[in-house]
């Protein structure tokens, strides 16, 4: 039996389409909880990255994120305990839905704005930063 | 009497520090919802504005706004019914409590990132877009 409920089948993991409303006077990138398959607890987002710079490199045991890509380019891995890995190569308006037990990967290109919405509130136990501990997490 | 319940005193508005988490590798501008003054509904980042563009220019009936500068510079011009004026010069991490009845004006400078946390939900029929009409709206 699994130690843990669930993780998710990443093969078919699908990128999400948010409408950016883009003209000359700017770009607006909404979020509207009643569209969001969570209730949402927080939010960050993560800016002013140096090109090629990779973040993340952790996982979650419970929360759920919705990670967007605001304006340039972001390369999100997410890998789960089983062994999958995908890779998804996301541009302004595009996101993915992050399940708990994925560990991710964030590298930001072309001054890559990344804006992510969780469902949980923040708790440090709630974190895997370490990959081995992550690999254990295999049911 | 008056035919809004209220609107605020714009006079002793103070601006809000946000911690924003910045180091070599990026910054980082969180938000809890637990540490807002309401329960929020939605959220929105406007970026990609030409310097010295000004939007905003309406008021809404009900909605507050938390609007944050994640980046660069805000210049932001609020108007109540009563004739008060205020302006905040808003920089990375800093923000304000706009309430309902408060006209915005909002002028991007140096790259700036504007992100407006919501207390309801979208509706065209809270948005006060014509200023005459805002006046109107004094008690």
């Amino acid at each position: 039996m699994s130690r843990h409920k669930s993780y998710k089948n990443l093969s078919d993991r699908q990128t999400l389409n948010v409408p950016v409303h883009s003209d000359s006077r700017g770009s607006l990138f909404p979020s509207n909880n009643y569209q969001l398959p969570f209730s949402p607890k927080r939010s960050f987002v993560v800016y002013d990255v140096p090109n090629g710079e990779t973040r993340g490199h952790h996982a979650h045991h419970k929360t759920e994120q919705i990670l967007s890509c605001l304006s340039g380019k972001l390369k999100i891995v997410l890998k789960n305990p089983e062994g999958q890995t995908v890779e998804f190569a996301l541009k302004k308006g595009q996101a993915i839905h992050q399940f708990p037990y994925e560990w991710a990967e964030i590298t930001f290109e072309s001054n890559g704005i990344l804006h992510a919405i969780c469902s949980t509130d923040y708790d440090e136990k709630d974190y895997i930063r370490d990959y081995t501990e992550f690999l254990s997490c295999r049911g």
